[in-house]
């Protein structure tokens, strides 16, 4: 499978790697709105492309992966580039969902091409797993909790306060609400109570304790990013956020708690969960497989947008139908 | 989705109490080998039938779900049945699936019928977790533990030890190991490493001491059973048993651990989960979902026969592919 990477930055480069790990699988080229001689890329001999020139490609590339934002990247690039490529992104504005397909869906439509958005971990893996404990416990409660892991939007959030030089912020579910779920004891549980955040948080130079006061109280009070949760803030040197919290680990946890029975007297409780080093790296890894999908899928004129729900399992893999079934069924 | 249930034990009683959890269902009939008139439903006004007079139900009954044991029934019932209705099974003697997959699938294209076949948890939700695991890692290690939950198996072949009356087998994962694999740390595990097996074992009346000391030795070195693991026996009064032990909980706990990064620098792990206060309950909660999926499949044309491998999720849901999209991706 040829593939092709546009725009190289955490996600691209966590294709590239994924790719590697891959056998039936070889990188192409990955396509830039930089300067391409400014890029460097891990894999030798592959050719960085300007983006103007995609449309050269057209038919060299199986599957082009489509590594933009959500924000204001992917909603113009993936409909855009289905109307020449296969196409997959991992687009997870979750409430733009329905206007998103929909715009790829009529792109990917019309060339005759197949597209999968929203490919990745939430959404992703995490929708399969809330889809399949729905499907099977009609009766039930769905939890979702994220972390220990990097949250770029709020760590962002920080590093605009003014006099913040850098900043990281973790997300963390808190371990007597997975608990009481596990337990299945059905817990109503608030935003508060779900998680916490801890932010490490470097100042410019020359701050003063009443510097380290304010922007506490800013952090904390924060409306959507921090105020309706218990935070905690450590200043720490650039060093030590370099040396210790440089890494990008993400995760999470799925459950769904249900009964069954006849008088619905049997609790169940399913439980997905991810522990991830690097968040990009795993999600691009979850990308990688359902291109291949996508190529099969094109293949087998199966054309427009998809997404993981659409996708039987079986064409994740490379091993035939008679290996799953005879070593992982 | 009209629905027809072939054997009424506990599995072809747990998918009864589903379809009533699934307002799109209805249960049509239940056919029996037994005498009609002795199998009493928990359904008001569903006819049981003789399994004779099976044929007569062929145009009434969307997917007749087949609830008979793996080592004789289903091996014949399947591919028979196959050849006149939409049918799906809970086949799991693992190592025959290949076979029983030819025999039920040729069957069914011949028919033009669409069959599934070992649905449940394990083979099936187990199976899907290990399939979309290696998908997204392929580098990485697999681990399976089952329980804490009774083992059919296991309690049929104490109860089969001369003196004993009735008997109950816990099969129950090892914590250290648990936390092992879910710390990443890629153990190398034993059979005894893994799970440990717990007996709860009432004596014929008149037992002496002496017939103690010789069933804990039988069951302790039963090979194959028993031999291989730590095993804990304690002999309790009929009444206990029935007290405490009359339940069928299940459930266990599949792992993938891999690495991601240019040099496999990250690790990740990915766990899924099942508890489950009754085993049949649950894998019949599965199998109906899926019987959703065999009917639409069938509709569309798809025949022959599938697995868990081969469904698109979203034909396990009754939920629109528009609701799905805004609501669980």
């Amino acid at each position: 499978m040829k593939i092709g990477i546009l725009g190289y930055g955490n996600l691209g480069k966590g294709v590239e790697c994924a790719i590697k790990q891959n056998p039936d699988c070889s990188l192409v080229a990955v396509f830039t709105r930089r300067d391409p001689s400014s890029v460097k890329l891990l894999t030798d001999g592959v050719p960085v492309v300007k983006v103007d020139d995609i449309l050269s490609y057209k038919d060299k590339i199986d599957v082009l992966i489509i590594c933009g934002g959500s924000a204001t990247d992917l909603p113009k690039q993936t409909p855009e580039y289905a109307k020449y490529f296969n196409v997959i992104d991992s687009f997870d504005t979750h409430a733009k969902i329905p206007e998103h397909f929909a715009n790829v869906d009529s792109s990917a439509k019309a060339s005759g091409k197949t597209a999968l958005i929203s490919a990745g971990w939430d959404p992703g893996m995490f929708s399969l797993a809330r889809l399949y404990s729905n499907a099977i416990l009609p009766n039930g409660k769905d939890y979702t909790f994220w972390g220990k892991g990097v949250s770029q939007g709020h760590s962002d959030a920080i590093r605009r306060i003014s006099g913040v030089k850098n900043a990281k912020q973790y997300t963390i579910p808190v371990e007597s609400a997975l608990d009481s779920v596990r337990n299945g004891e059905n817990p109503e549980l608030t935003t508060r109570q779900k998680h916490t955040r801890e932010c490490f948080v470097v100042l410019e130079d020359g701050a003063t304790e009443s510097d380290k006061v304010r922007v506490e109280k800013e952090i904390k009070e924060m409306p959507n990013y921090f105020a309706d949760y218990d935070t905690t803030v450590n200043f720490i040197s650039e060093e030590e956020l370099l040396k210790n919290h440089s890494g990008i680990p993400h995760g999470g946890f799925v459950f769904r708690t249900g009964k069954t029975g006849w008088n619905k007297e049997f609790d169940n409780v399913i439980e997905y969960s991810l522990k991830l080093d690097s968040n990009p790296a795993f999600t691009s890894s979850v990308i990688v497989a359902y291109a291949r999908a996508v190529f099969r899928m094109n293949k087998e004129g199966m054309t427009g947008c998809k997404t993981v729900f659409d996708v039987p399992p079986a064409y994740l893999t490379t091993m035939s139908d008679e290996e799953i079934r005879a070593h992982l069924l």
